[in-house]
């Protein structure tokens, strides 16, 4: 049993930290902040959460913090997260960040897409990046995980077993994403209202997204070489999940049924991937409220391309589940733990 | 570890019931029939339960079911159940029923609303009506546990703890529902088709609807007297959920807080009743997927009413979920087993 | 040609006011303001409008409002409303205010229900209450017109026919309200983000709404006699739209068909008011972005209450359509000048 | 004035058909067929017409169509419609196609993408691809009109003014596409069923959707030489809206404002098209219920590709608004005539 704090608990991320580890057998949540809700109780701002946490939001002290935790997940917004992360290493407690801060390895990279100077880049190269199907073992001794982005955990789980043969055109992939609107976050923001979004799609920060360094970063270290990628997310109507729908050059078409065998022998013992067959597109619906990952392959003979499909659920494997999962890892506990339930169908 | 089996499994109830019994501890699920999709993985009709389960629909052939089950439920539509049920119950097994057949007591009544005749009534008597805070005791020496409509169990916990005092005049029961379109079942109707529903709200059966004498046989029971019900059901964009908002004349307004003392009273030993604070309303956002049902209770001083509200997934709590519960008391495991999550939010 | 300015065009009310007067061919929109979009060009904050209108949002000058306008459209909060409507009225031009503001007659019961001091109570007198169908000859002549809330409209149009007859218990009458997120208005409240309100209903404000007032004062001038009524609003994930179902005691059932002939002899000369046969409900999904408002009504002899459905766009209907149709009433257009449009479905 | 009849009046674009031509000034609509509502009014299926059309549904009769139009649509299902149309032409009436059959000009390609033989392959050539930003001249004197699909629509308006320039590499072009449900048409198919589609996003038909080779016929031509296309359509879960995503390689980065000045350019006289400004993405909600196609341009120097977004309404100018739009012009109406609306926001 360990003790865990979550710096920003009441935004949608630490909200679903809150619900998935109040059901782990291992972890009991001992302090939990928020500049908002400070002093209230957190069944009161979420009653979903009624009967399965008894506590109060608090004032974020950093000291509180580390006295009352083993593990700190800080859920915090990117720039304040690296503000506060190196005096928890400091005392000594491992760190899962669900902020931007502690992904991309390149400060100047970083301090390009992120506009403003990164304080503490000297942690920059101990700290691993949090996508168990590739840094599982990096994971497990890691003092901060740096917890990936929902768009880049769907990007990347897609693309990297092809990103290792020679079968396509590295210069090529395009990626378009679809997000539910919790992928904004909890804020005030009147364009994310529901009258404003309901019946609407429309793309955003276009060819500018801060996601895409991200992306770049794991794709070029699994291919070995530069990667560029045109990625486009887009919000539609509805609550969570990613969708990625990812087009690249085939250098030649292979074999059908090639590509899966690829796709299923990489992912053979990965417990939170699951591949379609014959061709299917993955849907957002099938993994709502899980920890999955659902991949589809189609070659497309015609175009000389191949079009993946991946769905997640935002706030789970492309936030808070994999957290957890990242959690276990690092404290050796099974790596399903708390996250051991199909999606929501309907 | 028993073993279940599931007549009527491609339906939105029997899907949940999959879905839930996946991951209960003591349940073996052998043997799942749809006509639909016989001979079909199910995973290949529901990839969301894609890794759960592993097995494929089979034709309904009563023997097959009994020979590989300890107990059964039965999803299948009003009079199909009760042509199969006998069968299963002379052959031993525990039968949980959700459809509507054997709720009434009294056969006149059933014919009278269902039209049609009663193949079974000498099983009406012995059939248990499987609201555990009201028949728990029941429920654990049941062989046949009636379990309840989504409408009825909404409005039945919302209404029992009042109904037993002298409060209120009982023929003023109004009951206003609200249910997501998962409540009309996985049909080919074309008004349920989401282009259709969406951005609608209309009532439907208004006066006539079934599940009217379920309620006022309960209510009645509770009361020790005859009670006549208004009912409306409506169908609002969403996909689970039920919302009842009740209205009742007070014969006097109670002191400040008294009623909510009768319903802590009442319901405190219940796992799976909430009672929202200080006159707050229910919302079935805090209790998706969840086997909650929440209850807020509102006076109304100027017009000497009780205005409840209450709230439940109408997947769980008013189906699958509440049929796990039954099979859980009945079978003596914890009562919570398979249904210890909070709701999903958002 | 009239010149039509409206203070406060940036809420939803006041984008419904601009949407519907471009295509008025008796109007020309001669000034819009918004306190938050001020010096920005409509289109660019609501690109929807592009191509219909080529003005910028300007501060609320109430000097520059007057000399470009003939009538003016108050679409600001209640208060503020109050605090600019005189001066308005002393420099002669007509008002339609969408406020709530002098729509209660009594200056007590306004300030009572709305905690203020009202401060032109001598317009109360003189006001005029917008709801056509009761009102329009009073309109006709009227310098200031309180446009009705959406609530009650929905809820006076379903009850004005039966409160001048002798059928009903008139302390019986219980309205229940289901209105769309848009009724909201465009605000920064974090609860109504759309991933906090997708699959969510709930009431709010029970027994308190400010719109009780507003319909016991009409449903009382209907019936000659003070009227108590319970009213519940509760608020369902669609973006338009408001429906009420509403309760009421009957003396005696009265013979089959025989109400709706008193519907259909009151509503007979009526642009905006259908009535459902064979008892069918009403259904928002019907007068989506139209101005009607669609009545249903069904006799229960088992528990002798009338059930009545209505259903609106709260934005045209229950708001800016209804205010144009003032408008029009008043300057003598036709009265569906560019109101002529059905709903949209799907 | 002419009179109007409609084959195939009640699925979703017969029906936005009605809509639409009930409120245009130069049509009297003189027959409605449908097959499933044979005799019954049409008000009584769409309440939301109560008012405005006051006609039975009739059954396919086609001289009976014949006799009482001047100008027919076909909103029926390919192949039936090719079955039908001949005859319409031989009778001299004017015809406009909202399937598929007469879209693609070489049979061969047809068959092979509709699987089945053509079987009036002669009236392939006078046929008219109705889409009037391209083929306006040809529309104003044909007989028989193909109206283009909601996605062909979609990509080959956001496509056309770059296709005529060097700019580009023409084998580069991906097109990936998002749906309203409502273009799957009204049926009785159970994944279209509210809560299957809720909260879901997918691909489907990848590779292989039969838009395809009318999207690569109208690029080609416009292009002058073949153009392979890779599309991929996607179900999200709103009832209106076709939103397409296009990535084309540049052969070099054009100059800031460049590309925005050629398409102003080539839509300068265009009532339908709205270019959105400084790179802005195109959004389904503001074309909502209306005929226009909203498209953004956003060059992505970094990775030398241009990105394109359009926005139509799938109902009216990716099918009966762009149908009526061809009437008005093939009939010298003023093109907007019954269009002229901004969308629907919120």
């Amino acid at each position: 049993m360990i003790k865990v704090g979550i710096a920003g608990a009441s935004g949608y991320t630490g909200l679903e930290l809150i619900r998935i580890l109040s059901r782990h057998p291992e972890v009991e949540v001992s302090i939990l902040t928020s500049e908002r809700y400070a002093g209230r109780p957190v069944s009161s701002i979420f009653p979903s959460l009624s009967g399965w946490v008894d506590m109060e939001y608090k004032n974020f002290l950093p000291d509180e913090i580390t006295d009352n935790s083993d593990l700190i997940f800080t859920a915090l917004p990117h720039k304040k997260a690296m503000s506060v992360i190196p005096g928890f290493l400091k005392s000594g407690k491992k760190v899962i960040d669900l902020s931007a801060d502690y992904r991309i390895k390149d400060p100047h990279i970083y301090e390009r897409w992120y506009s403003g100077i990164h304080t503490s880049p000297e942690l920059l190269n101990s700290a691993v990046y949090g996508l168990p199907e590739i840094y599982r073992i990096e994971i497990r001794s890691a003092s901060l995980v740096a917890n990936p982005g929902c768009y880049p955990t769907s990007v990347i789980l897609a693309m990297a077993p092809i990103m290792k043969t020679d079968l396509i055109d590295k210069d090529s992939i395009i990626a378009d994403s679809k997000s539910g609107i919790s992928g904004a976050g909890r804020t005030t923001d009147i364009t994310f209202q529901f009258a404003d979004c309901n019946e609407g799609v429309r793309a955003y920060n276009i060819a500018v997204h801060r996601h895409i360094p991200e992306i770049e970063q794991a794709l070029g270290i699994l291919s070995g070489e530069d990667v560029k990628v045109s990625f486009t997310p887009h919000l539609i109507p509805m609550t969570r999940g990613v969708f990625s729908t990812i087009y690249v050059n085939l250098r030649e078409a292979p074999k059908p049924g090639y590509l899966l065998e690829i796709y299923k022998e990489f992912y053979k013992d990965e417990p939170f991937v699951r591949l379609m067959e014959d061709g299917k597109s993955a849907d957002t619906h099938n993994v709502m409220t899980s920890n999955y990952c659902d991949i589809g392959i189609k070659v497309d003979e015609r175009t000389k391309r191949v079009v993946l499909t991946s769905a997640i659920d935002n706030l789970v494997k492309g936030a808070s589940g994999q957290a957890v999962q990242n959690m276990n890892i690092l404290c050796g506990f099974r790596e399903d733990m708390g996250l051991d339930t199909p999606g929501i169908f309907p």
